[in-house]
């Protein structure tokens, strides 16, 4: 069964006719098509995509489906028999719906939420040996870094040698990277900015390279010099939370669940408050997708299953101290997690 | 009067008592603040940002309006005094405006097209100045791919070469460099692929650069050898279409106005259905924005002004045998279009 004939499948769960799809994402999933714009309309028995005069010879050479011009489309006949027609909530805009449901007044469009979410989130295994190549570039990445790593040089420039270390090597940055020296490590979300590093501070590095459109993602935590003794306090505890979610992130585990093994540890040792981001995320054609290992009740639906590829990323961040965050990106098998890295989690220490 | 003055000043004709924006690249323009998650509510004489705690510290560090931390705002009371709040439809989804209609659901949430829009599409000097260097390192890197042109190399191997050219000079591709050779460059958005370059075929190299947060983009077609007699000729055409536009673009001319220029020059030859695209859009914050010059009669009301920066870019695509576009940035001024860009419009013959 083909990736289209599984959404197919999932048309009556969804209560709907058809389905219409616009994300780039899920349209390369389940076309192999890299269009920037686009819909993929999914009947029960048939598919077509729907483009504009940009793409429409490049994607009729390959699709494997139906390919229409969005010009030569009414979009009113070509749904006459759908009267429910489902979309993604997280995808289309107001104004997009609204052109939608002004095009096809006749019928009732159904907001899904990530209808193509949990397909995804199960990687099949050419897709999880991608991550993998992808988690192995990024990890070059990084120990490239580390011999790059020196006093003085400005987190900017090292985000963009490793920039142009990925490129040289056929893959491209999946996010900006951070690079958060000194107190910047304190914030999880830090930009690699203007700040040199200077001994004796901790680096936060938190990079991912995409590969043939699969992602990776990483963090360590790395100590240019001795750090003060609180930050190498709050790295055992971070590296224990890790080391704990990581054991029990097993098939049958809640995302909630999960992220409460992490948090617990790091609450028990009285940091609970500087934990100010969720445990962490599926990672695949997008570098943040299903499942989410949210601290939210809600997460006691989210159920791991083999073949997810999710990030654990504990971290501890002190304002005007700093922080440690370590993140691996893990694929879930029967028996547990995998980790797709093999660098170790404890802080590097760089003299 | 300051950036949020104006918006606050427009609040009154979008019939709104508040303001809720949430693209990142708005909340950069009104702001400062470089963030890619979270909300700058605007009243007729106050504004805050609201931002997850990721970002909090980094936030109220440099912003120059209050600081929220989302999990601290109950958003029902922050908003009890405004029983009509807009928000921009083309950028809130369906599942956003869910969450925030079931968050406040004593108001009237008002959709509105691009509310920052207008007040972006006219540039103030220092953006001018801004897109202008943008402008300056794109043709540098226009010039570096020049003298990369030579028999066997890849379109992906020269995107990938410019790509660290400009990574190197502090800026960073705008969007992914479209070099198609050949045949490829019939595809107006072709992606640069393992197509190797040959002699006697066109390319075109359509690339952008994005430096200190502002874009440009330029489209140039170059002969590598001396390619297919109509592809000279069509070449010519998309020339002339092309400063037609350029001389036509003048204070008071309407988008739809502009773009029949340049379509007529080329339906009057017998190309029409070949430009399969519209003239060009506005660039400033994002490469793509307003004001869009559309084959639409909707763009008679879109009217040029000075400040904005716009981009014209004919083209001709004939499948199976190749294309040319032609593309310059330009700012309206008083009394016409002046280009960011120097190099001749003339394909340059390589030999």
């Amino acid at each position: 069964m083909n990736r289209i004939e599984k959404i197919q499948k999932e048309l009556p769960s969804y209560h709907v006719d058809a389905l219409y799809l616009s994300s780039p994402r899920d349209i390369f999933y389940l076309t192999g098509l890299a269009i920037s714009k686009g819909a993929l309309v999914i009947f029960p028995s048939a598919a077509s995509l729907i483009v504009d005069g940009r793409y429409f010879e490049a994607c009729r050479a390959t699709a494997g489906v139906p390919v229409l011009l969005d010009k030569e489309v009414t979009l009113g006949t070509f749904f006459k028999k759908a009267p429910k027609i489902g979309f993604d909530s997280g995808v289309e805009t107001v104004a997009a719906l609204q052109k939608l449901q002004s095009s096809v007044p006749s019928a009732e469009w159904i907001a899904l939420s990530k209808p193509c979410g949990k397909l995804r989130a199960i990687k099949e295994p050419q897709e999880i040996e991608k991550i993998e190549k992808a988690c192995r570039l990024c990890q070059a990445g990084f120990e490239f870094l580390l011999t790059q790593i020196q006093e003085g040089v400005a987190e900017e420039e090292l985000a963009l040698r490793l920039e142009i270390f990925w490129l040289q090597k056929g893959g491209e940055s999946a996010f900006e990277p951070i690079i958060a020296a000194g107190k910047n490590s304190a914030f999880p979300h830090a930009r690699a900015g203007k700040t040199p590093l200077r001994r004796n501070e901790p680096v936060v590095i938190d990079i991912g390279v995409r590969l043939d459109h699969y992602n990776s993602d990483m963090t360590r935590t790395v100590f240019y010099g001795t750090p003060d003794p609180e930050i190498v306090k709050i790295a055992k505890i971070v590296q224990e939370a890790h080391q704990e979610a990581a054991l029990s992130a097993v098939p049958g585990i809640s995302a909630y669940e999960l992220d409460g093994v992490a948090r617990t540890v790091i609450e028990e040792e009285g940091y609970g408050q500087y934990f100010s981001h969720n445990l962490g995320h599926g990672v695949g054609l997008d570098v943040h997708e299903e499942p989410f290992l949210k601290h939210d009740p809600l997460s006691r639906d989210t159920i791991l299953e083999p073949g997810m590829v999710i990030t654990i990323e504990p971290g501890i961040y002190i304002p005007g101290l700093g922080g440690v965050r370590i993140e691996d990106t893990y694929v879930i098998e029967d028996k547990g997690a995998r980790s797709l890295f093999t660098i170790s989690q404890k802080p590097l220490e760089i003299v």
